[in-house]
């Protein structure tokens, strides 16, 4: 077992302890308790290895896990086990890093009323925190839907993990044939987990961002058939080279701390998928993607998508830092709502995820459509004036770009 | 023939040739002496039947027609000319009929330079007109898009006429044959002709209308199969109730003219159309609709299908004259918008027009999507108050009502 592996699951196992822990207080105190600590835990974990069990207790997750804790805790080695924890812990940082930068936008209006004197520190804002949806599924399973709505820095800041099972529907099955999975009968016991995030931002100069990493068992009767797939993917109103590098290298170290072909062949991959056609545009500068991973083993793809979703705060939110006070002004917003319009479009016509998920009877729609901006726009014949910073972007936008310079087989940065 | 058809081609034949007159005087001027006087023609033309020629001289299509005007002179009594000659005058008709409307949303603007002392009127003002734009296909054909955009009275409005021949793709004949067609060969000539239009008002009590009209040939080794379909549908913010009942009712008037089972059976049809089935809502509160109607005759569909068309005006002008300047307010802005929102989740997600034409290699994706709202909005959650305005419009979307009493066997109102 690997370093990495251990601090993992001591992580973990500590998650769902703290947890238990304080299920029965009163929930309001529980979550302005460790809500404003979740961030901080989380550095200082990084540089504190000995007060890491301790500053464990503090944290938590959005909600309680969807599979009864007991069970979790009697199949810790399941992959299933192991997947809904990492999905619970990664929504829970992720919403934490977002909340906190949001958070400093309401600093301004803090009174002394607002200070706990024993933490010596402001208590966050209420504007500045995720609406948190557990849900429940009648054939089984659910889900915890964190969205943070109309904010100063994030104007649809959208997380969802979900934790479901039952039996595939024909369509589905069909589906996955078409991608080469060999299932024998159309209609099989499936277990799906995932996490996905899609953050609009209020400011034109700092991107959107979305990322989704999910396990799969689908049970035909020659056994059971897993695969991981997901991916994490940059969509800029403005271009920013140094940005955009940023991004592609983060994902590149933690795709090459597994296998150095993974980049290359996944950067590929995300350039292809986001794509509307309709346009013959890119939706954004891309990153990763990828999907049926089921090798080398399964524990190997987890420690993958392991790192590739603990990748997600640092290849994103120092953007946000950097640009999140940018000036703009009317023009730049109203470009930023025509690139949400072609967000719209691509995710409701080509997405394969939200087509899959809308078909689905009794799905949750609106953890599925949490993904669409709050406003959006479309102009007839809209056309970027020439050599414009809109024009700029369109041109990665039309032939997405080797950010790393992989192909000419050196790396500028880094 | 009858009269309504003498009529028919009388004013057919003089859109032909009074284009032909002017098509070699500078395009502005022959711009600027039709628009004005287009409706006000319309409406003399069905007071006064004696003048009738001389008054079409003044009206005009949008563009010139996309088949060459040789050809249809040389084909008067084909199908495919009558087709395109109803199109070409419905989009003119009902894009004057707009522009009427907007133009006097800019009268207070208007000075004497505007005033035109020959014919002692008010030019119209330049933001009230379409833009037009007449473009080709590569593989045959064509059309002309007109929308006006970002004005006083309406947001975005798009009618849009297109003609187009060519070979059926593969993907085209299998949806057919789904829906029942027996077309032997995989890829077939074929062509089509129709007029559709979605206006998207500015003012929350002015209803978005969509309507759409065309005609379908597929030349198979056995012969022409060839069908009609359309329809026009009404999407209200508030529900009115006497709105929503001119509105039904002058569709049933256009299609009692021609069978009087039509309104029952098309009126039904069209509620189950325009549903959302994730949301298990209708898109607005119905109209008619019909598709693959090849029966009696090809003479008999064509004149109902110039009923419908001929009811859009009066069926939705009177509403946009009496609700344009209601007041409204903020809240009732945003409420538009959201709605708006479920409107590109329709068109998008299931309007089998805009899949088919989006996923049509060469397609001018401009003209499909011109149907989308300037803006719109996605809210997570948003649930309309108890017993609230928006909340009386929801119960209409989620259970639709029979306005005319259809079913009742009695008719209130009419």
């Amino acid at each position: 077992m690997s370093y990495k592996t251990i601090v993992r699951s001591l992580r973990t196992l500590s998650y769902v302890g703290s947890y238990k822990k304080i299920r029965s207080r009163p929930y309001k105190f529980y979550y302005a308790a460790i809500v404003g600590t979740g961030f901080i835990a989380y550095t200082q974990l990084k540089n504190n290895k000995a007060e890491m069990k301790e500053i464990m207790q503090l944290k938590n997750y959005m909600a309680e896990p969807i599979t009864p804790l007991a069970q979790l805790e009697q199949n810790p080695d399941d992959m299933k086990t192991q997947m809904e924890l990492l999905i619970m812990r990664i929504q829970a940082e992720f919403c934490r890093a977002l909340e906190k930068e949001e958070d400093q936008a309401w600093e301004d209006e803090k009174t002394a009323d607002d200070y706990d004197f024993d933490k010596d520190l402001f208590l966050p804002s209420p504007e500045s925190k995720f609406k948190v949806d557990r849900w429940t599924r009648k054939e089984g399973g659910g889900g915890i839907t964190c969205v943070l709505q109309d904010g100063r820095v994030f104007e649809k800041a959208g997380v969802n993990i979900s934790v479901v099972s039952g039996t595939l529907p024909p369509a589905a099955v069909q589906q996955m044939r078409s991608r080469g999975k060999n299932l024998q009968s159309s209609e099989l016991p499936f277990f799906a987990a995932g996490v996905s995030a899609v953050i609009h931002p209020r400011n034109p100069m700092v991107p959107t961002v979305h990322f989704n990493y999910r396990y799969f068992e689908v049970r035909d009767k020659d056994g059971v058939q897993w695969w991981f797939g997901g991916g994490t993917d940059l969509t800029p109103y403005y271009l920013n080279e140094d940005d955009a590098i940023h991004f592609h290298l983060t994902l590149k170290d933690a795709c090459d701390a597994h296998d150095p072909t993974y980049y290359p062949k996944f950067k590929k991959w995300c350039d292809d998928y986001f794509t509307i056609p309709h346009r013959g545009e890119r939706r954004g500068i891309g990153g990763i993607f990828f999907d049926d991973i089921d090798f080398p083993s399964k524990e190997k793809v987890f420690e993958f998508i392991t790192s590739c979703a603990e990748s997600v705060v640092p290849s994103y939110i120092p953007i946000v830092q950097k640009h999140k006070d940018d000036a703009y002004g009317y023009h730049e917003r109203q470009w930023q709502l025509l690139r949400r319009g072609r967000y719209v479009e691509f995710n409701l016509v080509y997405d394969r995820g939200t087509k899959f998920g809308l078909h689905t009877p009794e799905a949750r729609y609106e953890s599925i459509l949490m993904s669409l901006p709050l406003n959006a726009k479309w102009e007839y014949m809209h056309e970027p004036k020439q050599n414009s910073p809109e024009e700029k972007l369109m041109r990665v936008l039309k032939e997405p770009r080797d950010w790393l310079n992989i192909e000419k087989g050196k790396r500028t940065v880094g």
